[in-house]
């Protein structure tokens, strides 16, 4: 713990590697503590499974 | 915000578009904020990755 | 299962029995699966624990 | 990771120890994973932040 | 409810099985609730999905 | 979308702020979205419903 998880499209792992490396050294920055204690979840969530307002995210696209 | 999701049986495009549009129409009216306001994950589980009771659903069906 | 999560902000009891309510039957309806399978998780989240963009939601209004 | 999160009502602390003991180990003995690397989070969700079929838990009772 | 959700590695059926029993029947003895009222989410994460510190957890491995 | 969520300890309002402007800008940055399109939910978790390991993080404090 601390435990971020990230709802996003489809990335790459380069995409992936750099999220977890900011989002981890800056939660251990300003929570004061250790970067090995942050664990990072990453769902990939397709356009179809998204609804941004009344409407799928496929179909706004 | 606000954030809905739904862990749910696969589904059809159609039954997402249902779903997406009654929720965050409904949603919008109960708690009086604008449906673009609105975001919903549908994550489609297996049943085989559902426990219900001590028993997988896969094993229930 | 289905598993339906709303993070939203302070509700009255009035309106999470109404989300509730309605969430269920059109799940139900949509999903061919009787009302009594659904569980619904309701998390009210203050405007100081949700950022829309790079700012807190608090600072939005 | 792993991660297991339980949405459960209010729980004492004896009753959550023993489901952090119980959990962590189980998962570290079926995943062959050492118990050290377990996270779970304990949410604990009023009887009225839950919707059970198409009514409030607290209803219910 | 109550709602325990799994983020693990991939699992076969067996693992699956055998944490459902294990989990739902400790919480059902635990919190004093029938073991028909458990349901158990399990997501399968691949090690690209996972960040342990600042690292991808397949890059790790 | 994308949705973020930050499961973490007590967290003052400036440790907030700067977590939303950091993750939403780095999240828009690599993923190629507009900022305004994140959405942060920061859940703050007492020690006494965090296990880690096998153990609740309030009895390894």
């Amino acid at each position: 713990m601390p435990v971020i998880t990230i709802d996003a499209p489809k990335l790459t792992k380069e995409q992936k590697s750099e999220l977890v490396k900011s989002f981890a050294e800056k939660a251990s920055e300003v929570m004061g503590l250790p970067v090995e204690a942050m664990v990072i979840l990453i769902r990939e969530v397709d356009a179809e499974n998204v609804g941004v307002g009344n409407i799928l995210l496929c179909d706004r696209q």
